[in-house]
Formats: structure tokens, C-alpha cells, sequence
């Protein structure tokens, strides 16, 4: 067998790709959204016979100076208590992951709080936290780039060391906030379209969130570039997402997008590469307020729609199957020839 | 441990799965629908920490007489011919069922071609197909209850030999015919709302589809009690279909219900008996025209949504990690308190 290219072109055709499904024991279209989703995966991998080898979970950790300001239902320290939780084993993502056989890495982005080493703990942060960017830039350009070297260094490795599937989540008290200055900034929508309860905000404390993020928003009125905008308004586990995406389209392989959150790092990451596209799955369409027109502006059918809200890269992890079984299915089943049924009515 | 009697009420109550999920470490409510699911699966197997054992596919195959009147775009000979595709491990499902781990059981309730004996097929055929109903009753009053007997039977022993899950398909050139006319039967609707294109029919084959089933239901104008309709109009599959889904509700377990056809049983089951809906967990909603409208009838939110018409248990497939990741999520995550996570902010 010929190694195909790392880069490059796929040479596999989404006719070719429609019709290894159409062939299979199966009413033609009968797998519903699963078959695009089959075309999709046959393109990245460039095969007609995908198969996901090591899928890993990368869930980037790291903290907000605007948490300070109470845009959030739990306080900063929750993000390195739920560290630990990850490390330990204890929180929603060990359980999917253990139940589906996938890897995890958890990753120190620039948690604010003490983390102790751990060898379950890759530990590249920036710095503790990023600075309140309702009063200043969250980071340095420096920072900025460093952060998406991290992300893009991360997933180059994890690729390279044979993983075609990466799953990409996230941890960070403040961070949907973050997501939607970011959402408001790219896309011009109104913030309060922008913003949504996070963990679990009232409608006192989801005003005044909206509130601050005006307020922030406007402490730049004019454009900013999309890296621009992520040093001014983002966070290090955005930054680190980013570079992980942009990375992943370099290589054969698929990025599962989990919520709101790593889908604005999505959207950040198509405007800088628009090949990324082509290799994102978006998992689900959670319950924060804007991920719906999020998603219908990238053009994306989420295959979950249970209105989680939970983030780490859960929701990542659940749909996992799905995008596992659309493979297995293009690859494993039998061919109306093979199987000697019957193709079409007498 | 005290063995719990295997009927009688469930003595954990919704309040208490509820205070389960809300000390796990997540934001309460941030597993969305899941949740729901959570307190549903407790309340079933009457723990707070469930458990799936040996979750197992039965898949009932039998054949129509309507289909002699063309309502398929497939022709009969191609439900033997999927029955030996499953016993060669070549289908959709068995490509799942490895998947998952699934055990598969595939029951000839009724084919009307020679199948072979085979180590992975059980035999409780009750004639080679039922009559066609469109001139006089599918099955006599014997065959119906010897159907639904061997349905219950079936589930009985895999029940009893330790699972607690059993995921419900179905394989019959014709049976979305036969659920089409159960459907209009048992609720009244008009015929032209509850039939659809099945495997794939053209426009005009679903307007004579109509008609024949119009015709079909014209043969008794008078009402029908559930086990009347079923034998003026079922299949063997149904009617097996009926009875496990009534004897699972005996046990502590919890049933997948598949796509249109399997739901039309379950709506038969739980017209017989209430009781089986607290047991039922509806997979998804597929392509089939009528399926949304039964399933919000039950007041059933499926899981998936996925424009699926593939049936032979694919989508309760399809379906089973997220059932089993809720089980998992109750029993395996940690509490705030043993995980030392503030649970709120301060």
C-alpha cells in the first residue's frame, strides 16, 4: 500500500465516496445524515474505507481576568479543581472517555490556580490567566502566538504519533464569556445575541454579563483581524484550540468540534485557513443562546441536539460514536453484490 | 445486597436520581435532555447507580402479503436474503453490534423464503409470511397469540439470563405498510398522514401504496381492539415485536425502541399496557413520514434525529452510547464533595 501524502489534495471523489455507500446492504440514502457525513470523513481521510486509529480527546484548560468581574456562576478556582477532577478521573469527560476507549490529554493553557505536576497533565501555560480585557488586551501578541504554537505543536504531535481523530474541548470559568466578545467581534451580531448562561447565569447576572461585554467590546471600536481580536478578547485555551484546528488540517485526519465555545475557535480558525472546514465535524448544538446561528453560519448540521451545556469536550465525546460507526459502516458492511441481496424491486 | 423483586413499584423516586445528577461535578442541568433520560433509566432499573449488562439487539424478521401488491420498492425474496446478511455478520446492525458490544439475536418470526438453519438464528416462524390484508386478516386469532407469546418468551429468557437492555428491530419487505395501516387503525389519523416511502418509493408508488392500504382498512369499518387490529392487520414481527416490549416491562430493564415500525408496536404494547412506557427509551425520529407525529403522541423525545430509515435495530443502535454514557455519567462521576469542586460561586 502506497503512503498517501500528509498534504495535499484528496484524491477520493465524493461521487466515488456516495457510491461505496450506495453499494452497501442498505436502502439507497437509508443512513440519513450519517451518509454525508460518510462523504465528508472519505474526503479527509481520503479513503473509501475510513478507519479511526487512536481518536483522542485534547481538553485545553485555562483562566479569564474578566471572571473577576462575575461573569460567571463559579468562581476561577473551579478551572484547577476540575483539573484535578480530569487528572483524577472523576468528571464527565473521563467516564465518555473511558466508555468509548479514547484517549485524553489535559492540557494547562493558563490556569490561574496552583496546578500540581502530574503525569497526566501537559503543562503549557502561558500565564495565570489571561488579564481582564474589559480594561486591557487578555494577552500579548507575543502570548497570542505562543499560545496558537502550543495548540498547533500539541495536535502536530498527537497526529503524528498516528491519531487520525481529534477531539477538541475545553475548561475555563469565564470562557462563554470570552466566546461570545469573540462571536460579537467576528460577526458583528448583537452582543445580546452573543451571550448566553454559561454554567447557569440568572437573567440579573446574564444582563449584566451582556453589560460588561459592551463595555469591553467598546474599549476598541474599530476591526481587528481575526488573530487580533483573539489577543485582545481571547483566552489561551481559544488560542491553543485554534492552532490545534489549523494544525489538524494539515494532516489526513478529522477534528470533532464539541460546544459553543470550541465552535467560535472553529469559526476564528476557518477565517484564518478556510481548508479547516473540511475537516471539522461539529458535534452538537448545545443550549448556550448563540451556538444555533453559530453553527448555521458555518454551514453545519450538529449530529446531537440535546441541549448540553457542560463543555471538556462532553458533548465532543458522546457524539464520537456516531462519527466512529459512519466510518466503520463505509468500511465493514457488505455489498448487495457480496452479500448476494437483492438491489432493487423485480 | 438485597435482590429487588424483579416487578412491583419502583422504590427510588425521581427527586432522589435528580439529587444524584445535581452533586455530580457538572452545572446542574448541563447534561440537557440527558438528564431526563437519567431519572427515566434510574426509575426503570430502581437504582440511582444503573447498570447496563449485557445489552442485546433482537431483530424479528418476517414477511407481508401486501407486498405482493408492490408497496416495496424491494421484492419479498430480500427479507431472507438480509436474514442471511445478519447471520454473516455483513448488515448495518452487525457492523453496530460489534461497535458496541452488542450481542445479536436474529429471530425468524415468519419469512416466507427457505432459510437455512443456522447456530445464530432462532426459529419461531409461525407460518411463511402473513396473508395479505388488503383481501382478508393477515393472521388468525391463534398465530397472533402464538406470535405475541413467542415475543415474551424471547425477552423472558434473555431477560433472566442477566441483561437489562434489550434494543428492539426490526426486517420485513412491506412492514412499513403494515405499521402504516396499525397506525391509522389505532389512532385515527388519515391514511395519507401516516404512510410513507419506506425504503425509497417514487411519487407515485406512495400515492398506490396509499390506495391499497385505504382499500386495506376499508375491509373492517367497525373499531378494533390493539390485539384485533393486529391480527386483521399486522405482521409477525409486530405481534413479537408487542410481546417482548410487554414482557421487558416485568423486569427492571429498560427497551430501545427503533425507528417508525418498532414505535407503531410500542404504541400497541402501551395501549395493552400502560405500564411498558416507563420502560420504553425512543432512539430517534426517522425519515419515515409519520414518525415525528407518533413519537410526539407517545410523548417521546428521541434521542437522534438523524433522517435514518434503515430500521433492523440500526438506530436503537445508533442510539445505545448515549443510553449507556447516562448510566455511566450517574454511577461513575464524582460529587462535588469527594471531588473537592466548589459547587457554587462564592
Amino acid at each position: 500500500m502506497q503512503l498517501a501524502p500528509e498534504t495535499g489534495q484528496a484524491s477520493i471523489t465524493p461521487a466515488a465516496l456516495q457510491r461505496r455507500l450506495d453499494t452497501r446492504t442498505k436502502p439507497q440514502g437509508s443512513l440519513g445524515r450519517l451518509e454525508a457525513l460518510g462523504v465528508h470523513i472519505g474526503q479527509a481521510l481520503d479513503t473509501d474505507r475510513p478507519r479511526f486509529v487512536q481518536p483522542t480527546i485534547m481538553v485545553f484548560a485555562a483562566d479569564h481576568g474578566i471572571a473577576a468581574d462575575g461573569v460567571s456562576a463559579f468562581p476561577s478556582a473551579v478551572t484547577a479543581q476540575m483539573l484535578l477532577n480530569y487528572l483524577a478521573g472523576g468528571a464527565a469527560i473521563n467516564v465518555l472517555a473511558r466508555q468509548h476507549g479514547l484517549a485524553l490529554r489535559v492540557i494547562d493553557a493558563g490556569v490561574a490556580s496552583d496546578v500540581p505536576t502530574h503525569p497526566g497533565l501537559t503543562n503549557r501555560s502561558i500565564a495565570r490567566g489571561t488579564r481582564n480585557f474589559r480594561v486591557e488586551a487578555a494577552m500579548t501578541q507575543a502570548q497570542c502566538l505562543a499560545a496558537l504554537n502550543a495548540g498547533r505543536e500539541l495536535a502536530d504531535a498527537t497526529l503524528r504519533a498516528g491519531s487520525n481523530a481529534l477531539l477538541l474541548g475545553e475548561m475555563g470559568i469565564g470562557n462563554t464569556a470570552c466566546a461570545a466578545i469573540l462571536l460579537h467581534r467576528r460577526t458583528g451580531w448583537p452582543m445580546a445575541d452573543c451571550v448566553g448562561r454559561g454554567t447557569g447565569l440568572d437573567d440579573t447576572a446574564l444582563l449584566r454579563k451582556t453589560a460588561l461585554l459592551t463595555e469591553a467590546a467598546a474599549r476598541i471600536p474599530h476591526e481587528l483581524s481575526p488573530q487580533q481580536t483573539l489577543t485582545e478578547f481571547g483566552g489561551f485555551e481559544f488560542a491553543m484550540l485554534i492552532g490545534a484546528i489549523l494544525q489538524a488540517a494539515q494532516h489526513r485526519c478529522i477534528v470533532v468540534v464539541d460546544g459553543f465555545a470550541v465552535s467560535v475557535a472553529a469559526l476564528l480558525a476557518i477565517e484564518m485557513d478556510s481548508a479547516v472546514a473540511s475537516h471539522c465535524v461539529f458535534s452538537h448544538c448545545s443550549a448556550e443562546k448563540a451556538h444555533r446561528a453559530l453553527l448555521s453560519r458555518l454551514d453545519a448540521s450538529p449530529l446531537l441536539d440535546l441541549q448540553l451545556r457542560l463543555g471538556e469536550g462532553s458533548g465532543a465525546a458522546l457524539a464520537w460514536p456516531l462519527v466512529d460507526a459512519t466510518a466503520r459502516l463505509m468500511t465493514e458492511m457488505a455489498s448487495f453484490e457480496s452479500a448476494g441481496v437483492s438491489d432493487r424491486a423485480t
